[in-house]
């Protein structure tokens, strides 16, 4: 079934094969990909997209020299498909398991860890100098998508490029989609692009065209050397990548092998920068795919007949965009401002029903923030939808411009906490740390949805300054809760109790009800509070309980050091046993958020028997 | 001597004067300028480039309505001049006094506090769909430097700029310099563009031209549509402005208000995005400003006649420039990276002696890490030249670049703490609670020189993974210290004592010092501790301590939240009280350092009261 495919151990494998073997195997590999992904889950569209063109590359390079650093990296699975982990493919995107990105500790072929937009131009420049400063040859390419060269990084890179001498290869993979479908003037522009004719074909005919004008008819309009030079620069610079140093080289059929590679050739023996504008179809040779490439973007479990997923249903992004749109109505300052995740934050009808109050602009944290910054200086109340992993992004942005400005800018955090599958480099475990030290910053955590809906409320119609609302991927759990409405800066008891007191961050009610049922079964008494406002600590409240409690224990889904039971213990460590609960390692790779839990430590069972143990000590 | 500038109260009496009048009122601004700023110091070349184009700004904008966001905002000082504030330029970035950067706290026409680089467009942009929404008229013009511009975020906010139907002004203030000069691709591109004929009349004469092309003659060569209409495409999108979606005017003389003011009406009757490239001469009008204006971009005070400044001499940046050239003859991988401050941060003789391992790549943080963490991943030994509040910038590439793989990159992070009168935007207080919780970094801190080299010496040949070296802006206090070597992981006991252990991270050993010179006198005991190694902290030393003090006291230059010394307590606040001396709000604004330190409590006075306090409280 996948002969050829199974006759591929090494990169050097490929270099072999012709182009009509290399079609077949392209065949076998989309097959190969749709059934795996099928039965896993993971990225599809993305691969699908990049089959030639990553065949293309390893044929073209030499794999024992040169390296590939694939942005973001989801579209790395042809390129683990190739190097020797066909057979991990099982275990893809599970503890233990086959990382979906690339993973220097997966294989010497994966050479740079990616996961965030826009980094690949950056890091390959950087290997590309260092081999140099080496005196080695090895060459190293970058591939990112036109979704990615959003990203702000990329510019300052391609800003960097012009001064390198070394042969430096980019590959803009251009399938016209970030996860949603792309925005912004670069998208237009790349649009324009593609709608032109080859153009390094165009460009040579010009210049040839160019040096036989005559100096007679119409052109003697502008024999004036000034127009002339001026004319010329017209035609010399007439794409950005140029304008920026590189050799531009495209728009290219990024499923046409022979030719891809025929331009790689070329490509090849060019010191300097190189641009290669390959255009790809995401999801290509799966019909599904290629009709919903945003739905298969990253899919669990499907059917490959029908293309249907499991899943869906209400979650946490859902229930905060109908929130949103709810409010809305009523109030007309309200705006939604994305970066690029309009749908994946829940965005959908809020961006119906308000076309003109919706922005998303494209992978661009850093502006994102700052754009809601602007329209918060003018009093209007932006509402920011991100991911807590991409929110990094805009770190001095957050700081800089919204809380030393004390704005009233609204951070609705999705993927808070560990997010699963996507792995190390997407848990969104950092931001109770670094929001936290931000001068004016306020942080609320629900634990269900109703409360998330009134915190939304809350945060858009009465609070003053920045504030942070953050929830977890997924959906609530099914634990019942006391039903005491929200109330800012006061915590819910949620069951009364004696001796310990566990104190729980957002969404980890749930592992503290079920611990203090482990702590019932050992004859230990508890008390369950559901925080809500996690920062700042509500501080005489907490004072009063320290007097009450032999002990308290914070459970948040976040790292430890600078989270908010550090805090509480160097509030409160004095005055009653602090046992916090949280990420000890930053570094928190992919699997099932249960099985993450468990390995951290942060399921119930665990806790229960730390707060056992540690009530022995005290 | 002052007698038009004397009858400038608000913005509207600048649209009364003629262009005559203007002309003599820009001299009498330049001479108020140079004498003013050469007492107090503060940005002078900046603002001597822009004053034509703050006055044609203010002759042609509407300041009622309208607002000007200043990109970086060290050249708001004739903005300032000409709203209100010219008595209060003697207290210029003096505590209590009038900020060197634009502050919402000071005027209605500061609308947008800035201070770090490449903010404008994204604020600019927010503002304008803010009054959209609110159905007001309102124009916010966004003034960025060609410096500014090679930062990732203007790039963010240009891409997002091409959905905008209402007029939407960015001024590119083009003095080919950042404060170090300009390097990359944008630069040379704009060098390019500065030598072109004036664009926008070039333009419109090609598309004259170009509508009258005769179908006969040499055209017959390129008269099929699809040549046509290519060559058409290379006319229209010929500026990196225009293919994002700007209308272009430029290059324009910055200094020749009547021409400005005459594209700037143009430009207001455009709906959509419009870019003025203005050329303006940083320093203009002062000889030795114009001649060095890396020398004269901030400035302490200096004599108007001879040019000469007062300062110099050793420093921390200076320091750590010695060495790592030092250090780079018997070390071959080593090499620098700097984001625009190769000057500032002490990189001058480095680059001279090395320039092939030296790269400044621009203002552009977020590239300057991950292209470090590219150079470690093929085995170099990276240093990272960088202020700390501008290291902010890349939060995320150190997370997720460096810190998840475990990179050997060096941050030698100067301006670390306070940097006095460049104020709330500049100060260095927040590294160490965003480096303290990212996985595998390492934190050191000197307390003067000597141990700055050693502190060097050990990350770039010993260390492995990512590492901290973390510096205040100056030069060392005059403190006798133990002299004993550095050791990785072990803090220095400088003065033996009793019952209070001070443990200072870094500089402020100086205050440690004179802390316990202060307890002395009241007849209480205490140790002074160099912590040398803030992160992670030496678990066992500081709890056999624990056991040996009755009180610890943590002295560190950062904010609380998330610090050193709350980390401290966590740890060991159930087994000694631990008194955290740290900056408690993170919005410290400008004046002496000893000044700030003495407002926010961190002087040893104040220290060594609370000390006294708490001890009669424990």
């Amino acid at each position: 079934m996948y002969r050829l495919l199974e006759s591929i151990h090494t990169p050097q494998d490929i270099k072999k094969l012709s182009f009509a073997e290399l079609a077949s195997l392209a065949e076998e590999i989309r097959e190969f990909l749709i059934q795996s992904v099928s039965k896993t889950g993971g990225h599809l569209a993305s691969n699908l997209g990049v089959v030639e063109l990553t065949l293309s590359l390893f044929k073209s390079l030499d794999l024992q020299n040169d390296s590939i650093v694939w942005d973001v990296g989801h579209q790395s699975y042809i390129h683990k498909l190739l190097t020797g982990r066909m057979e991990q493919f099982s275990t893809l995107r599970q503890f233990g398991g086959m990382s979906g990105f690339p993973k220097k500790s997966e294989s010497e072929y994966d050479v740079f860890n990616t996961g965030h937009s826009s980094t690949s131009i950056s890091a390959a420049l950087g290997m590309t100098y260092g081999a140099a400063l080496q005196g080695k040859t090895a060459r190293t390419v970058a591939v990112i998508g036109d979704g990615a060269l959003t990203g702000g990084m990329a510019f300052e890179a391609m800003n960097n490029v012009s001064a390198c001498k070394k042969n430096f290869i980019v590959i803009l993979n251009d399938n016209e989609m970030s996860i949603d479908e792309n925005v912004g003037s670069l998208s237009n522009y790349l649009t324009r692009m593609r709608t032109r004719p080859i153009y390094f074909r165009l460009k040579s005919r010009l210049e040839r065209l160019f040096s036989k004008i005559p100096k007679i008819g119409p052109w003697l309009l502008i024999t004036t050397k000034r127009m002339k030079d001026a004319f010329k620069h017209l035609i010399m610079t007439s794409t950005v990548f140029e304008d920026f140093g590189f050799t531009y080289f495209g728009p290219i059929d990024g499923h046409d092998m022979p030719f891809l590679c025929h331009v790689l050739e070329q490509a090849k023996k060019i010191n300097g920068p190189v641009l290669l504008h390959v255009k790809t179809k995401k999801g290509k040779g799966y019909k599904f795919a290629e009709d919903k490439p945003t739905a298969f973007h990253g899919v669990g479990s499907f059917s490959v007949e029908t293309g249907e997923r499991n899943g869906g249903g209400q979650s946490f992004s859902s229930v905060f965009g109908q929130q949103l749109a709810k409010l809305a109505e009523k109030q007309p300052d309200l705006c939604a401002v994305t970066a690029a995740m309009q749908c994946g934050t829940g965005l959908d009808e809020f961006s119906r029903n308000y076309p003109e109050r919706c922005f998303d602009v494209g992978i661009a944290e850093q502006h994102a923030v700052t754009f809601a910054a602007g329209l918060a200086a003018r009093g209007l109340k932006p509402v920011v939808a991100v991911y807590s992993s991409f929110l990094q992004r805009a770190y001095d942005q957050i700081l800089h411009d919204v809380c030393l400005q004390n704005l009233n800018v609204v951070f609705c955090i999705d993927r808070a906490g560990l997010v699963g599958e996507d792995g190390e480099t997407h848990q969104g475990i950092y931001d109770l740390s670094f929001l936290s030290h931000m001068p004016n910053m306020t942080i609320l955590a629900p634990a269900d949805y109703e409360e998330l809906s009134a915190m939304l409320a809350y945060a858009v119609t009465e609070h003053q300054g920045p504030i942070a609302v953050r929830y977890p991927r997924g959906s609530e759990k099914s634990v019942s809760v006391s039903q005491k409405p929200f109330v800012f800066g006061q915590p819910e008891v949620v069951t009364e109790g004696e001796t310990v007191c566990l104190l729980s961050a957002g969404h980890m009610l749930s592992e503290a009800i079920e611990t203090q049922k482990l702590l019932k079964e050992e004859g230990i008494s508890s008390a369950v509070v559901n925080l809500r406002t996690l920062w700042p600590l509500p501080e005489e409240t907490l004072a009063a309980w320290a007097k009450t409690y032999s002990m308290f224990v914070t459970i948040e889904d976040g790292v430890k050091s600078g989270g908010i039971g550090e805090k509480m213990a160097a509030m409160l460590g004095d005055k009653i046993p602090v046992l916090i609960k949280a990420h000890e390692n930053g570094c928190v790779p992919h699997g099932t958020i249960e099985q993450l839990y468990r390995s951290c430590g942060l399921d119930a069972k665990t806790i229960a028997a730390e707060v056992i143990l540690r009530l022995k000590q005290e």
